[in-house]
């Protein structure tokens, strides 16, 4: 039966809380964490963590900005994930120090773990891939290509895929393909799954901005899931 | 039972010979094309047909070059491919051709037709989407996306997906975001699965020139082939 677990966790001194969710066996299983967009950890993200255990793994919504923190205007996003973003190596060490916390879990099989994540958390399991973390698979989507500024562990070990809207405005076709070269060049097993005219956050249901280019989009949503589900398959197999 | 039958038409008032992979019951079933690469209908070509039968679907060998002509050598190839890829109005019109006479075939649903191809034969079925042809879906392997210099029939309507090999030196980076931007103006829903490190002709079982940037990839030809189980499944549903 599925059972979702709050578990605490401590980045930089600080408490943090992300949400287990597993089929109650106690048993070790494969696991996928999912890291939040620039508002947290919100329902709507914890659904994703519900939504892999649908697909057979143990789900794991992270938490980066501490217990019960999230944002609720744009300005209280951008406080809350810039920092993180503009001190990459700062955010390196919380990413893997939040992997560490989820495969010291015991029901959590530590050789078989991923990690997915939506817009701000696209940026951070790419950043995971570049860190070397012990990860299976990592999966983008709408998420940022932005290099991290530092060396990367190569060859990348972790198996890369990105779902990524074409007419994304914060990632465009020129970051797409330095991205490109940036994984080629560091030999990772990389995918990108592009779909044209889809915006940012096409996975968030009610996101509805197009004149920012952010709008949800639900045939889109569908294909990318789909195209987890066989990536996690492969990886975690 | 798998039933193979060879299937005469004209292009240009030219005998040509395709392969029909149907399961013989007479009933008219959804059907695909596949369109072959520079070296024309070979037995390797046919393999697809049958591959797209295991998939439940009609699957349809097609035929661009006459009956039995195939290329042996890179010039007999170039010499059969060239004359097409330079007069793509032409080409266009062989293309529409042939698809008519598919559809005409008592064992093809032809309001459930779609069209895949590789190299040549995956710039031959982005055509037939710009061409407006009466296709549910097509699916390019490592094809070409120059653009045809004709008028496209918009919105484009089948459903489109590329399957790319991001090292692939005919269609660089830089074609694919083109074909993108050529896609989205004309109001497509495209989509393209990029492969890191893949090189041209992937699918190509024996394909082995890597110093040209030509090679077969197993795991990739996998990951695109399931891509087009799927892409398969919603377009002709």
């Amino acid at each position: 039966m599925t059972t979702a677990t709050p578990v605490d966790y401590v980045l930089e001194g600080k408490p943090h809380q992300g949400l287990l969710v597993h089929d109650g066996s106690g048993q070790p299983k494969p696991t996928v964490l999912a890291f939040h967009a620039w508002d947290g950890r919100t329902g709507a993200h914890d659904d994703f963590a519900h939504r892999l255990a649908a697909l057979g793994w143990n789900g794991f919504a992270a938490d980066l900005y501490g217990k019960g923190v999230v944002g609720n205007t744009t300005e209280e996003c951008q406080a809350l994930m810039n920092p993180l973003v503009g001190d990459r190596a700062r955010l390196r060490a919380m990413l893997l120090a939040a992997a560490d916390a989820v495969a010291a879990l015991p029901q959590v099989d530590a050789s078989r773990m991923a990690a997915i994540g939506f817009c701000f958390g696209g940026l951070c399991v790419l950043d995971l891939a570049r860190a070397g973390a012990p990860l299976k698979g990592v999966a983008s989507f709408h998420g940022l290509f932005n290099p991290a500024g530092l060396p990367s562990v190569t060859p990348i070990k972790p198996k890369v895929i990105a779902f990524h809207g074409w007419a994304d405005p914060m990632a465009t076709p020129d970051s797409v393909v330095a991205w490109g070269e940036e994984f080629t060049r560091d030999g990772a097993d990389w995918q990108l799954h592009g779909f044209g005219g889809a915006m940012h956050a096409f996975m968030n249901v009610g996101a509805d901005m197009p004149s920012m280019g952010i709008k949800y989009d639900e045939k889109v949503a569908a294909r990318a899931w789909a195209g987890l589900a066989d990536f996690l398959n492969e990886v975690l197999a």
